[in-house]
């Protein structure tokens, strides 16, 4: 078969240097080039030991490639995602750039105004088991947010059934990573471990898209949701707990209930490699550098009330594996290609 | 000062432990006995080397003193907590056996016929911060859970004021201590090192707890929560994160209602030694090995609703600490004895 | 390509676990059985979620196949071995039983009367790199224990040219994985994190075999050695710090003579694919997940000391890696099938 | 008893933060200032919410006092101690800068000339153990590192007996918490959790001192020293373990060597408030937030030689508790007053 040229952009951070890993032994696709904001000229071997077996040195621009990916930070990325288009290179842009439809909206969540909100149109949000098909025929597909990830896909089902009133609470925790390698005291060891908090109360970035994404599956359904992300000791991970009432009528309060939640739950995310519907609660760890979520979803017989508690690795499905699955459909590869290896645990 | 003395029931768990720690250096007593289910013969500082300073040995039986401490686990504690009370012993009962008023429920979530009923009336809830008159003058109190007292501290305010809706989410994080010192696959490190999970979501023996003295506050309240409780890799510390809907009209849904709101926490809470609002969300770490609930409460202004994050040492003031807190007043010494260290951090 | 069946013995601790989730994605073999000595009829999947791809259920008997990788401990794998050779089933032995080539030393260390001593002599050491072509044409390899497997590569290069005193210092670090999945005080995570310790400060195990093999490399070599294992809060990952002397008159005590150590380490391991001589100390968890040992050897210019730190994943070059590695000469594959995946990191 | 007025100097990293820890419940001394070389102008508490209870602000400059000590870094501490003596004060700098005896090995280490070279002879080393009477005395007292605390306290006795060949190892553990609280890839939790690596292999400014100290011993003792940091993934602790061969003829390769050695130890160290001797190797949660230094010596009878373990933690008996035990003696005080704490266990 012959190999597709492939590039990272801004390889030097958490999300390229896991792009790297994942692309250096698929079989489709040839690394051929790796940028980076600093490190320029260096090995990459020489910044990440792990990826020496990368014979890449990291430059400053981007070479010409069948696709690139992206992992700068936005604003920063929607310039170049510009340009590659223009070359006519497909792009999977693991920025928020892409993500949100509505550029007013972006700019009041991130501070700045949309330098191509025409794009924001075609662009495809690639959360691949909601949007698989617009994905396959897109030339730039918007990689979810690690935590909307999460989110959505633990809300999908009931929303898109009309199952839960517009009131959810996401209560997330996340692995340091998510913060990536900039340093930061939030990002000290001696800060961090041993040691819970909750952040971003005033409102997170990530919130719009799981809106934005809920919407679209529902288009009546106006939800009201309170997301707080939380940062725990640990290095990867993802577990989000998420809290909805059951519209009354639809779902039996009652052990049933709970089998036939779960059924449509399974029934939803039917044949999907990467989504599992799982008999007890998830822990991150199952995913530990797999492309997996991990779903459970079940009823507060008490209080007649939705909790479903998804998990993920916020570097794989959270970023870059979520990115090659895209990118696998983008390029007309099996969906699952390069992405085949199990959870490492414990 | 002539010292009480004092006694300590099954001390080999990490809760007896921490009872030890503090009582030794305790003004005001004198530890002249401890007990264990296991290692008795032992001297105290060969099962737990920091605690060499306390020379004494694990027994089997208490001896008599003016009060004792009891860390055994429920159904057992509350066979020892009778047979004291003859004897004219007070008694701080750390388990939960005499925490929930109603026998019924009791047994419910217990699995067990309860052997002095008649004592539950009698018994106090030691959360000192809610009923600090009848801890000083009573005989027999019983110690909150560690998560109920992160919970509660949190939500006591508005819930007085009658200032939200009665659905309720409290999402807990706690270390692994909490689960105590026994051997256990969710407390072996490599399982639960980078790991987060949910746990109890059929419902958590704390529960009741923490749905009975929301109502003792506002008795017209009934409260319907859902409680989950999730563990996180680190040794020490809860963090809770309650989220419920403002009623409308009772506080602006504004900037100016958020510091309405922190003025009636801090009013609710002034004078306490060991209550603490705080100005940023508050970290687990802040409190380590100290006696403090941190509490941060606000509101997410797009979706009306109260957040509210509390944190605590769960071996501190989830469980030893607020022992000693209510063994001060019981014996007339003031609140804070023994109780000053501040938290090592990091 | 027609696939080789083969089995594990023993699946359920992290040993088996691991060997599953290298054989599940390997090409050239078909895994038809796995045993446990608890757990049987479970799902693999139920016992261990991340493995749930792999179709199989716990049994109590292996099945017959053309290869099997026995994770028992010791005595009980001897037992076992011996059973599959009789039956001509090539044999990967992850226990102590068939490391060292003197049954009374054995005895000595082990506490038990070998039950087939004629083997020990046709039992193949395999660390790989030492043994390469025994291994390819044995029908029984013992698997080497993880801190022998970091010792012996990071000394093997100067005891073979004769270069140091016989005065050696093994100071070893490992994470608590390496005390498999049994529950005990020592992987209790409450009281392993944030901890450091050293133990088997009497003798540990593993000693013999660093012995016997440094003196297979050098006949005339008799290493006076110490070895101190210490338990660190880590789930993966050994690292190995090596001391001695190095003899006057081979190497220059210089920045020369540094260079032309690890010349000679890199000559030594030329062409090895899991041996990595490094540039800079390295680091566990550049290793995590892969099949490296990396090795950074250095010279103390104050006291001529050379000084020799090595590191792996406990459980793959450690372990299960090896063991695949050395199953692969021996079903005559290339050496690195199934094992080419890049560390992941962080 | 009127308080004696002390400050001090760069609270704003870990040993300065520890340090207000231990003064604000010092029965003997009243905190009166606290300098940064940031955060001028805050109160400490808004820093490090844990120190609220201290209501002091951060200042420029010291404020006179009796005492004050210093947690500058090297060089920016030298030159603040000068003016201090100058006005009388009377200071314990917690630097490296006046630790060496020799200003030319204090160049050559710290590669910049020292501006007191003639306050080199009057400071005192202050390990207390080693120079109780001279720290009583002195109005300048040297705190040593936080490795020379762990290992020369392991050394200390076999050197002073004269029993030990010159060839030493020392292996040594640390927490993070030991490189401070800057900002640096070493300290980031994602690179440094479930990580070990070792470190400052061309030598370690801390290996002078032990060479110093050890020589004071016994000035005919040339020790040849091999230092090994290491980075562990814990916040607090440092374990070293200690390598040297005994001498022929001086104490027994046997069960009876061994209890020599301990008594050998226990003498040496007899009413001692912080070494304790202890009959199983230690750990360093033992002495997580106490001024304890637990010593384990044996005699590895396969080889002869001796080792010892030591543990303590970093920032009490390796900083902030060890400079407070030393003011105690400077002041007139009990050595032991305000680290009565015992360790906070698990």
């Amino acid at each position: 078969m012959n190999k597709i040229k492939v590039g990272i952009i801004n390889v030097t951070g958490y999300v390229g240097a896991e792009l790297a890993r994942l692309l250096c032994r698929h079989l489709g696709v040839e690394l051929i080039s790796v940028t980076g904001r600093s490190e320029v000229g260096k090995k990459l071997g020489d910044v990440f030991p792990h990826l020496s077996p990368i014979d890449l040195s990291i430059e400053a621009e981007p070479e010409d490639a069948g696709l690139v990916l992206s992992a700068l930070p936005h604003k920063a990325s929607a310039e170049v995602v510009l340009s590659l288009l223009e070359k006519g290179i497909k792009v999977v842009d693991l920025s928020a750039d892409f993500r949100l439809k509505d550029a007013e909206e972006y700019q009041q969540w991130y501070k700045f105004i949309h330098p191509a909100p025409g794009l924001l149109r075609e662009a495809v949000y690639g959360l691949t088991e909601l949007h698989r098909h617009q994905v396959a025929s897109s030339r730039l597909v918007a990689n979810p947010g690690c935590y909307p990830v999460s989110a959505i896909l633990a809300l999908a089902p009931p929303v898109k059934e009309g199952l839960i009133y517009p009131d959810i609470i996401i209560d997330s925790k996340s692995g340091v990573s998510g913060a990536g390698r900039a340093l930061s005291l939030n990002a000290h060891y001696s800060e961090t471990s041993d040691n819970v908090s909750a952040y971003a109360l005033e409102g997170h970035r990530h919130l719009p898209e799981v809106i934005q994404e809920l919407k679209v599956l529902h288009p009546n359904f106006s939800p009201s949701i309170t997301f707080v992300p939380h940062l725990v000791p640990m290095t990867r991970g993802i577990l989000s707990s998420c809290y909805a009432k059951l519209l009354e009528g639809k779902m039996a309060n009652s052990e049933r209930g709970k089998a036939e939640l779960k059924e449509l739950y399974r029934g939803f995310y039917k044949g999907e490699p990467f989504v599992k519907v799982v008999d007890t609660p998830p822990q991150t760890k199952q995913t530990w550098g797999s492309n997996l979520c991990l779903i459970y979803p079940t009823i507060d017989l008490r209080t007649g009330r939705l909790i479903v508690i998804s998990c993920l690795d916020n570097l794989v499905k959270g970023a870059a594996g979520q990115a090659v699955q895209n990118m696998n459909l983008m390029l007309g590869f099996p969906e699952t290609m390069g992405l085949e290896a199990l959870a490492i645990y414990p």
